[in-house]
């Protein structure tokens, strides 16, 4: 990285990702699951440290953590910059974590210098991105944007809770969702972790994000019955777990043959198999997959799932077992980042004196549902190795600080045009 | 079934057989899994109804609870009944139940009619005779074997348990385990519900069990890299589901050819796959299978592991991740019932005019273990469509109650014939 000088304190921003990083769950470092009281544990840090930058702070009705720092001119309406505070099972100190800190810094850094923009300022700690027990990511997203529709607030976790009342355990409305969503932001910065390779292995600071795959996630589960693995032969039994398997080599074979075509970017993953009854000695009854397909072109998703529902139905006929229909639990279109924002964000690196590049974000991120209320982008800083929802996961207090400078600039350069009409 | 004379009471024995089997979990029924409240709960049941039948109660250093009705003669040894009151997740009501409420039943009938007998006779319910989050089955019956091996304390729960704390917490001790072995006794019955279809299907009362198959557990543990799902692409993946899937898939193939060259019984199960993290935006960094092995001829087993070493392998090596040396966590040879036992079973049912055949039994018992310190032997009765471990497992009241006339009736010739050298 160039020798810059960033206008922001890079020692106080890393320590803000070092303390939430550790309030975690000390069995599986680094664990802060939405809904969970450690998650309750970090929103009360950061309510505590937005307080102290001297931000006006309250929840939303979509469960958001939200601090304000008001402009001179209320009638500019807002720019907005956050990222997410909440973390996958045994995932890194970075992902989501560095763009809230990242957040924070910003108001920091201009009230240090005594910068007092026209446009109010808001720092996000948006609600549940990663994928919590209620099958659904990016819940304070949907909320601010209007996506969070009525059904999903019935999604049930395995112990029985609906989201709707975890929303109201962290601070929320479910009641009043429709108070959540915004009319009043005109842009949105996120920085985040590339989570990929890119900008590691061709030493570059930062990455502008030019569009943001869209993810489908699906839920395939096969019912068998659960025998006795001892006195069940071979020839009669209904082994949902055969079935199972074998649609986890048919999500990989085919989601290579689609990512190989190079006609856009495809990735698709089984994340999630459970087994039930779970025991040695007993016939798998009953198999639960969640498949995970992200895509820059909507139609390769689309033969993807074709080609899924048609051999999972040949699967399970094979295994003797029954199908249940596909499940669609989550559904995002690719989105492209707005023009305005990327030019502002690239400038800014060009006048920090920094390596950058345009790409692609292979990860869904709150900025995708921002983009639907407002001009949104962001910024990605290089991550170790490409490693990330790991404990491993890396990034150094320079890569960090570099990229909170960009969003920083950004953010100036934004109050200046905005207003002005020279978008 | 053939009207008889019982001399025992069927509404009494099938009365005890529910009491119990309403001790559940009522989300999962019917689960009373060993170690669990539930199970304690289970086993304070058993001990008041032991002591109401007039026996004395303890509990051996093997955490199995045993009644007591001594003998005319001490000098003669113990005659055995018994079974075991744990489950499975989401098990059935007779598995174990049956068997334990008859040898209680068998007691009490003998004290109705006054018939002292010369042995004294025990009644057992052995302790974790389902595989248990320990990773081990027939605990308690190991243990009275002198096959409870030190090393097996050491077995852990994934709550970070001992398997040596769990037995202190249900009564036994594990620094004393060896006074739980037996030699003072001289005979063994077991009660058990077929699990299988054989009787139902040619309409008979009871199955003397001619041998018990051998079973074999293996872990496999493939290790991957936890990378991110939409980040990382398809060729540069280390999925570990992807090999565990493909293991599943050749477990099933291997396990029909070698049950299909009908040179003995063979069957083979993966009822446990765990996927870690197991989130579905996560690619699955480590995998876990429990491989259930089950056969008549030892050599079919001895093949199939060799050739799921080898294909496991492959899978691993296919998938880029690393698979762990196979670990065998139990291992039991087939075993054969005893002949007098067997005949005093078979001379039984024909006096009882029940309609009888031998069959082996593809499911491991705590009978298999007591063959190493006594005569052991084994009635089966039948199960409606052959369904165990399963809700839906169910015999009717005068199955059960048909059954457990040939244990008392076998009790009371044995009780003649041992002591008399007539074997």
């Amino acid at each position: 990285m160039a020798a810059t000088n960033l206008s922001l304190d890079a020692d106080r921003l890393w320590a803000d990702v070092v303390a939430l990083a550790e309030i975690t769950d000390p069995a599986h470092p680094y664990t802060r699951r939405s809904f969970s009281p450690l998650f309750l544990k970090g929103r009360d840090f950061l309510a505590k440290r937005f307080a102290e930058a001297g931000l006006t702070v309250r929840i939303d009705t979509a469960g958001n953590l939200i601090g304000r720092l008001d402009g001179a001119n209320p009638t500019f309406g807002i720019i907005a910059v956050g990222s997410h505070s909440d973390t996958v099972p045994s995932g890194g100190r970075f992902d989501g974590i560095a763009g809230v800190a990242t957040a924070l810094e910003v108001v920091r850094a201009l009230r240090d210098k005594g910068e007092r923009l026209d446009h109010t300022v808001e720092v996000i700690d948006f609600l549940a991105e990663e994928p919590s027990e209620y099958g659904l990511s990016c819940v304070g997203s949907r909320g601010m944007a209007g996506a969070l529709e009525p059904a999903m607030l019935d999604l049930t976790e395995p112990g029985g809770e609906k989201l709707r009342d975890a929303l109201r355990r962290v601070g929320g409305d479910p009641e009043r969702l429709a108070e959540a969503r915004r009319l009043d932001i005109k842009a949105f910065l996120e920085l985040h972790i590339e989570q990929g390779i890119v900008l590691e292995s061709q030493s570059l600071d930062v990455g502008i994000v030019s569009s943001i795959v869209g993810i489908r996630r699906i839920e395939i589960v096969f019912e068998g019955a659960a025998d006795h693995a001892g006195t069940t032969p071979m020839h009669l039994r209904q082994d949902a777990l055969v079935a199972a398997a074998n649609t986890v080599t048919s999500v990989r074979r085919i989601a290579e043959q689609l990512a190989g075509e190079g006609k856009g970017y495809f990735v698709a993953t089984v994340g999630i198999l459970t087994v039930e009854p779970g025991a040695p000695n007993v016939v798998p009854g009953r198999c639960r997959l969640v498949i995970d397909a992200r895509t820059t072109d909507i139609a390769l998703t689309t033969r993807f799932v074709e080609a899924i529902e048609q051999e999972s139905t040949a699967h399970a006929a094979t295994a003797r077992v029954k199908r249940r229909p596909l499940v669609t639990l989550s559904e995002g279109k690719p989105v492209a980042c707005d023009a305005t924002v990327r030019a502002a964000m690239s400038q800014a690196a060009r006048d920090l004196g920094l390596r950058q590049t345009d790409l692609a974000s292979g990860a869904g991120h709150d900025a995708a549902f921002m983009s639907r209320i407002c001009k949104s982008g962001m910024v990605f800083v290089p991550c170790k190795g490409g490693k990330s929802h790991a404990p491993e996961e890396w990034s150094d207090r320079e890569q960090i600080a570099a990229g909170a400078a960009v969003i920083l600039q950004a953010v100036k350069a934004l109050d200046r045009s905005l207003q002005k009409g020279k978008e």
